[in-house]
């Protein structure tokens, strides 16, 4: 069932069928030096669930990152199955079916996962689990988490009574937040959020339970997360890839600019009237979640419209039929997960290809 | 690299793992039923593009389809491969890669492509292929397609020059009008076309060549298509499974009220606040490009926001932590395409586990 790669090693790019998920790697290397070199002080531990894939993850922690996140159980077990020996699940693991296999998985590998919930919390010590838990809290996005302050004490209270079960710390993200277009917005959540974080460790310093770690943050605020000193460790993930939302932000200072390593080769497959060039890359090759994708280094063309294959380039100088152009994927994440290879590119030449193992992985 | 399924068979369906793809067996025969009773006098050749499996190609076949259609020729191999026998696929190849998996493929089936380029149909003929050539039409959706009459004759005449090559007949679909929400309206711009189809038939009848078949329509409007008898062959394919956003249509005689069949089975991750619950079942799972998914017999309930792993519940009586429910996809077509297996349920038993064998067939 896993589809065959579209390009061969030693390929130019232009010979590589499509559409096909690229990444250059001279431009993932760039993205790679400028976090590691940004992110002083604080333990990386780069978001699997953008790229899924061992073999980027292998990348990371040789740029020094401690180990991996992602967000569901058989992305941890592509993870773990890829060597990756350390993966962090920042996000709830409920039913016995999932438990179940967090408790298996937990026995390869160190392991942590997030609870807001008594009860769930209870149901992953009964399954055996040895597990690094967090106290997921919410810091502003209004997704999971509990209230900062003594809910999360409450929880981590719990943690500690069960033998099997380290508490690993405080889950804080504001994933939210990374989306806010000015550095002046971003930072006055994330300040927020790191109020909400300090009140919550102080609360639990001040009831003896030592609070190993607070985690979070992504590409679009890890600095500030940094400077407010409240954090420990970051799981930025989009550094690596960025995309065409990403891209709408303002990137100043502390943030280092991210450059767009992802894209979408992508082939006109019809010019049936001047003004309009057809490609073969459609919201099943490019997600549209966040908006259409962009078209690289060809500042007269847009991507106007997608249908499940097909796209629409408005714009001159218009392209000819059989072109290829390469797209910047709206949204990297999702994207990501319509391919099972990165072809990966060096100087317009195929040097490898990567199996994106989780691809699809969602439960 | 694929994915195991989240079920095995004989589970309730409360037992699967989440998110789960999930087709109702029952729901599903009843669409067949009510397409097969209604498209009386033409041929019906369902679109693969919406369910990418053999699986439930066989049994559209077994209901009296004359073959599949696809978009992609990854799409025509998977099915070959799965036993479909006769595969049109309703759109340009282009490039050299592709164009000799085509003529590669065209000696294992009856195989059928469109052109709406005479140098693309000329490289199809020089890479020896065996193949059935329409000629795509733009009847209203500005999308492939050269214009009807005299470009589409002078393809026709070119197609005639080449010994392996057939000359098919005319692609006609007009993808936008599928969504026009008014009967009225699909039933308009469905009679503009047929005018377009009825002249360009003419023109080639005039010029001597036979044009055998006039292939196109969609779930949305096909009963319109019939009606107008410019038709020969439909193309429907969401009538299987159906979704919210053709769900949104006004679904009057002459065509029948197809039901959902196709859901995403999702669980109440976490229930941070009383007022709201977050299920597992992100966009990464339930494709939102047409909408929200909506929440399958939980008329208080609404998903109103998704991100990538998650999906935000409103409403009343809020579903408690842990509990399943089905969402109904936003989009068939790009959610099938996120999944590896349909869990094929019956009366809330699972019986049966189909390979998506073309998911991510996109080259």
């Amino acid at each position: 069932m896993s589809v065959r790669p579209p390009a061969t090693v030693g390929q130019q790019l232009d010979e590589v069928d499509t559409p096909a998920l690229v990444l250059d790697l001279d431009a993932f290397e760039r993205n790679q030096k400028a976090l590691f070199e940004t992110a002083k002080n604080v333990r990386v531990r780069p978001h699997a669930k953008t790229h899924k894939c061992p073999e980027v993850g292998k990348r990371q922690i040789a740029a020094g990152a401690v180990g991996m996140c992602c967000q569901k159980v058989s992305e941890a077990e592509a993870l773990v199955d890829g060597g990756i020996a350390d993966v962090l699940i920042t996000n709830e693991v409920v039913g016995p079916a999932k438990i179940a296999r967090l408790a298996t998985l937990s026995k390869r590998a160190r392991l942590g996962v997030c609870v807001d919930d008594p009860g769930n919390l209870r149901a992953i010590a009964a399954s055996g689990a040895r597990l690094d838990v967090y106290v997921e809290i919410d810091v502003g996005m209004r997704r999971c988490g509990v209230a900062p302050g003594e809910p999360a004490l409450a929880l981590a209270k719990e943690i500690a009574q069960h033998r099997k079960l380290r508490f690993g710390g405080l889950q804080a993200y504001h994933g939210m937040a990374q989306h806010l277009r000015s550095t002046a917005e971003r930072r006055a959540a994330i300040e927020k959020s790191a109020a909400a974080v300090r009140a919550t460790r102080d609360l639990l310093g001040r009831a003896g339970i030592d609070c190993p770690r607070v985690t979070g943050a992504g590409s679009g605020t890890y600095m500030l997360e940094i400077q407010t000193g409240a954090w420990d460790e970051i799981q930025p993930g989009s550094y690596a890839f960025m995309d065409a939302d990403y891209a709408r932000n303002e990137w100043a200072a502390p943030l280092p600019r991210f450059e767009h390593a992802l894209f979408v080769l992508t082939t006109v497959m019809s010019r049936p009237a001047p003004d309009r060039a057809i490609v073969d890359a459609g919201l099943k090759a490019s997600s549209v979640d966040s908006g259409m994708p962009g078209i690289w280094q060809r500042p007269g063309l847009a991507y106007t419209r997608a249908s499940d294959e097909h796209g629409w380039v408005e714009g001159a100088p218009s392209p000819h039929l059989g072109e290829k152009l390469l797209l910047v994927p709206g949204h990297c994440d999702p994207t990501v997960n319509l391919y099972d290879w990165y072809v990966c590119v060096r100087r317009g030449r195929v040097e490898a290809l990567w199996a994106i193992t989780a691809r699809g992985a969602l439960y």
